[in-house]
């Protein structure tokens, strides 16, 4: 008879838990979790790839093709209960199947000649991360650089980027003088997005060569010494009435004008 | 001694709870929810107005000007337990203050020569009404219609607008026939916005006069009866890996696109 695991103190599914719930737990193991079939079914094509599967009772069947190519790259396969899936799930309605996977050795950016990069300043929401992630990934944003910001494992994030993570050449740097160096190296012009009307607009500023446009955090924007430090700083003409756009949005529209 | 509303049967907030959760309710009512200090602000700002603020014991202090101006205005206003906050909250760390509001009687949209007006047609999910309506504000949309899409006035398209669903020129005409006359004598332009590579690129296709744009379903896009009952298709060029954008953020480009 087959094992159906059923219990919430097996050690897989106190794994998952520990690894959805936490970031340092994320570090230490070099691991983080997905849930969804279209998702589950990105990773396996990274070669990082999934370590373990998890499919409920229910999705058993419809995760057939999943499970077969999953079992071919070598994942360890178990089958839970509808209730642990529920359990372990951060959705409402859970599709069942959920997958334990390797945090990639992430890649140094490549910086070319009219690359266009975007850095994560101190952003703090998972899914405004998770949005422009997947927004640069539809217009073909170069590279991503993280710095100070939110854990880009965190399942909320994973999930908002709709599988565009697997896709987007993303960077970690959380030193800033290693940051500004390391754009310095790859000959970018630097460029803080800043909500000040004696910004250049970014509708005549101008983008040539390579890029990179700073984003800050969802509340405080950039540093003031992250700004001035940048070779200019840029705005989104607004509206008299409102004077912030969500972080996001402003990523998008800044990502739009940069790749257009 | 001043009267604390402790009970969660208490018929005020038994009517919070009741136009938080149901459509049905608020259109009964003709009452709708929302909570925090800047969009309670906001809404006193209206002439429809706050008809009930209730504010917890902890955030009465910091709330002394917000509760000097609702009673100007002839607000009822409630002091209620911090647990009764905790529990009529939407939000995991409530500022205790919450406002029932009258649904404002909405204005039709005059159309202008040169005026901008997006459509969302069967849009259902509410952060993403909300972020479109906050971006539309910040872009300087001059009117949004709402066509099948989400109810307005549920509590989480209200906070996503952070107050901009009180400055933006909405009404809704779930008809589609009496929308498409709406549009043709208010002498608009129609545009669909769809996910196609042979429309028509909104780089290329150029905005002029008075322009209406579709924005349709998350998951399925606009029907295709109402893409090709518009003027024209248009599109968003996007990168050969992923084929689709957030609503929200197509939208904001789009809003970009028609405004600059």
């Amino acid at each position: 008879m087959e094992n159906i695991i059923t219990s919430k103190d097996n050690p897989v599914i106190k794994l998952y838990q520990k690894l959805s719930s936490s970031k340092k737990e994320r570090s230490e193991y070099g691991l983080f979790v997905l849930e969804g079939m279209r998702i589950a079914e990105d990773a396996l094509k990274e070669d990082s790839g999934i370590t373990h599967l998890l499919v409920t009772v229910s999705a058993r069947e419809k995760a057939e093709e999943l499970l077969l190519q999953a079992d071919l790259r070598n994942a360890k396969i178990f089958v839970i209960s509808n209730e642990l899936g529920s359990r372990i799930s951060s959705t409402g309605t859970t599709q069942g199947i959920f997958a334990i996977c390797r945090i990639p050795v992430r890649r140094q950016i490549q910086f070319t000649e009219n690359g266009r990069y975007i850095v994560l300043y101190g952003l703090q929401d998972p899914g405004n991360m998770g949005m422009i992630i997947r927004t640069a990934d539809a217009l073909g944003i170069d590279g991503l650089i993280l710095s100070g910001s939110c854990d880009l494992y965190n399942p909320k994030v994973i999930r908002s980027t709709m599988g565009s993570v697997f896709r987007t050449r993303i960077m970690i740097e959380n030193d800033t003088e290693r940051l500004f160096a390391l754009l310095k190296n790859g000959g970018a012009e630097t460029a803080a997005s800043v909500i000040d009307k004696n910004a250049e607009s970014i509708n005549s500023c101008g983008f040539t060569g390579c890029q990179a446009v700073f984003i800050g955090n969802e509340g405080s924007g950039l540093p003031k010494e992250i700004s001035q430090r940048c070779d200019r700083r840029i705005t989104i003409p607004m509206n008299g009435t409102i004077n912030s756009l969500n972080a996001a949005m402003a990523a998008g529209i800044i990502m739009w004008e940069l790749k257009k």
